[in-house]
């Protein structure tokens, strides 16, 4: 079996979406890529598999493309739009995909989710972006595969960097998160989530628009992220 | 015992509407039907017993006019509703009725779900109606029957299809739900509480009135139930 | 020691307070009554005893005018509006007071809580009242006594009906609620922090101002209540 | 090992944290003071270690000035917050800092959580107050500690007793509370989300923008505070 290794991390991702309540029945679903080998490879959730039964010998193993290169069950029926992160964003080691709540309601209203506060500043350099809604033409053509086009068009767009930006929500749809790993994912994925539950009720509440200061976001962002990250047991 | 295998699924689909918290107390009820004998048989789960404690044999058998065949509790206060759509609606084997409470809410404000997303769009294709109240010569007539009646008329007037409209919101009341079996009904009597969830919160927001666009809803629907689904293991 | 049944089912109601998540900490109280003795007996909860750890010769008994009959304990604080209750209300044999999260959300906006739906018409007859505030002097002179002396002050002004009405919101405070014993008080505390969550919703979604239509309330409410009452196996 | 009974308290607070949900991941962080030696020693959370697997031997000991006396690990990030306010406020004995949902959420919205009810004014003594955003300098000069500078400043500029009121919202980013032990500030952090959680609701069912009548709200804060307390077996 290919990529033990791998298939656990993926696997344990998937557990944790259930287990974190991201995604009620089999709506979510987690894959990690190996970028060691001459060809990529992903393990990704095969489709609509139950959470509770999944073994790491269920997971699909394809390369880019989303050719199965192991595996005898059908890949998330979300694939393509996997595949097309892992090709364009080459920073990115682990993709999720929920259908959490807040982050839910707020792809829905089409509206990106403003940095009010500092938790968010620590995970999301500015606002979750939202997507444009796809064309008629591209959910007829290759719906899946667009999804991830238009993802990646919102990124080119306004030049974000998704390793600043770890998530987005796709318009009318969900939360997509990514990372260096599945598991970084899903972290991301639970963040993602957490701060649109935040944000909903600042909103409610009349949060200023202007969000949080500028220069705070900056010094939370680089605090975690930058060159003196000074936060956890390094 | 008639009908042990329905009995036992009917009694589960019960149990998972206590499970998943779909309503308080015994403010909900599951039923199931056989239409494979001569006269048509419905199994419910009989009134005010408490789902920890039901066995199958509490259950109520009764044909499709609500006269008991077996049993000897009192059968659920809404028999004749579900009665009434298993009439109607020649397609259905489950009915599920819960008090679930962001569906009931809606219900409550008499505002109809829109299609705000592709989880929507994946289970119900275009809006979760909403019925008319009953007149008060409805409610004095027969309350329950009616409450079926009232959903029905809604269906033949705006030509909805039960089968890709698997539920409804009675004005001032509660969702019911239904499928081809009481398994499928409580799932997507589940799916409704989800996404009226997302629904209130994405309202909330700002959400656009025009929904998800059609041409997405049409996908997903077609996805899922078309002839060429491609959502899980099939 | 006295009054052992009533003990026992004072202590299950208290315990239920804590299990249905209706109050944090020791924010809540049951008490019930036996008024089968030449002076009726009150059983209390004790003042700031964790749930957990309660036993039944934890209670405390009262008479009516909140003299200790037998106990070591203080009783709770709320003792005086529970005795005014029972003196007022001869008809109610126990009472629960919550702090439930919804219910005292709208007790703190001063406002009623509508009649939107049917599981409201179940178990209130019209809205749930809300009291006027004390008046300063009230507060000064016998604060907990004359939080009960406004709830039975705004049942007399507009010929409320405690069995009819089994609760109320006193402004700026939180909930009480009573019923034939202290298992059915709680259940009532219980029904109406459910009810409180539908209506905060319905409300924010645009509910009718005028709720439901009163004809629907009136017959679910005489389903329950009225002498051919058909709900449940009775 | 130094104060292994504070450590012991200490960390029960970080668990409490976890335990009553108020952050997620290793967002909170939990320190008590000793103040009875020479010097005062802070006992604080190491940063980014998770609740459950941390034993008392992890926490780290340092003083004012935040120099570590004893301990390996990298104290909180939070930790010059802490001891600023353990400078500034030689009532206190313990400081929680959370990122609790809706206590955050009125953080996010840079508005005070106004007092609406009698459990509000059992805790604090008026509104829950919401500092001044940090300057561009005091962000950049040392954020941490200016974090407690901000606090201090308010706390001075609007003449509020920190014994009165138990805590504050950092604006744009989170509650801190604190108490005369780190167990009492973990309650008092719980009971602050508890109210964020109340007001927010009353607030958008439209509370009366004067709150509380001031004599309710003093009435219900001597009754725990005041000279008579009688909440409670003392």
């Amino acid at each position: 079996m290919l990529l033990a290794a791998l298939r656990e991390e993926v696997l344990n991702a998937n557990r944790e979406i259930a287990r974190r309540g991201l995604a009620p029945h089999t709506f979510g679903n987690a894959s990690g890529i190996d970028r060691s080998g001459s060809e990529p490879l992903v393990v990704i959730k095969p489709s609509g598999v139950d959470y509770a039964t999944m073994s790491p010998s269920d997971l699909v193993v394809t390369d880019l493309s989303g050719k199965i290169v192991e595996g005898t069950l059908r890949p998330s029926s979300d694939l393509d739009t996997h595949t097309l992160l892992y090709r364009e964003f080459p920073q990115i080691g682990g993709v999720v995909h929920t259908h959490s709540e807040f982050a839910t309601s707020w792809a829905q209203a089409c509206r990106p989710i403003p940095c009010l506060g500092t938790t968010h500043a620590d995970y999301f350099h500015g606002e979750v972006p939202v997507t444009e809604p796809l064309t008629a033409e591209e959910v007829s053509e290759a719906y899946v595969r667009n999804t991830g086009a238009v993802i990646v068009r919102h990124f080119r767009k306004w030049k974000l960097d998704p390793v600043a930006v770890p998530g987005v929500l796709v318009a009318g749809h969900a939360p997509f998160a990514w990372g260096k790993s599945a598991s970084e994912a899903v972290e991301h994925a639970d963040v993602l989530e957490y701060i649109a539950r935040l944000a909903f009720r600042s909103v409610l509440l009349g949060a200023p628009a202007a969000g949080l200061p500028e220069y705070v976001g900056e010094h939370h962002y680089m605090r975690k992220h930058g060159p003196r990250a000074t936060y956890g047991q390094k």
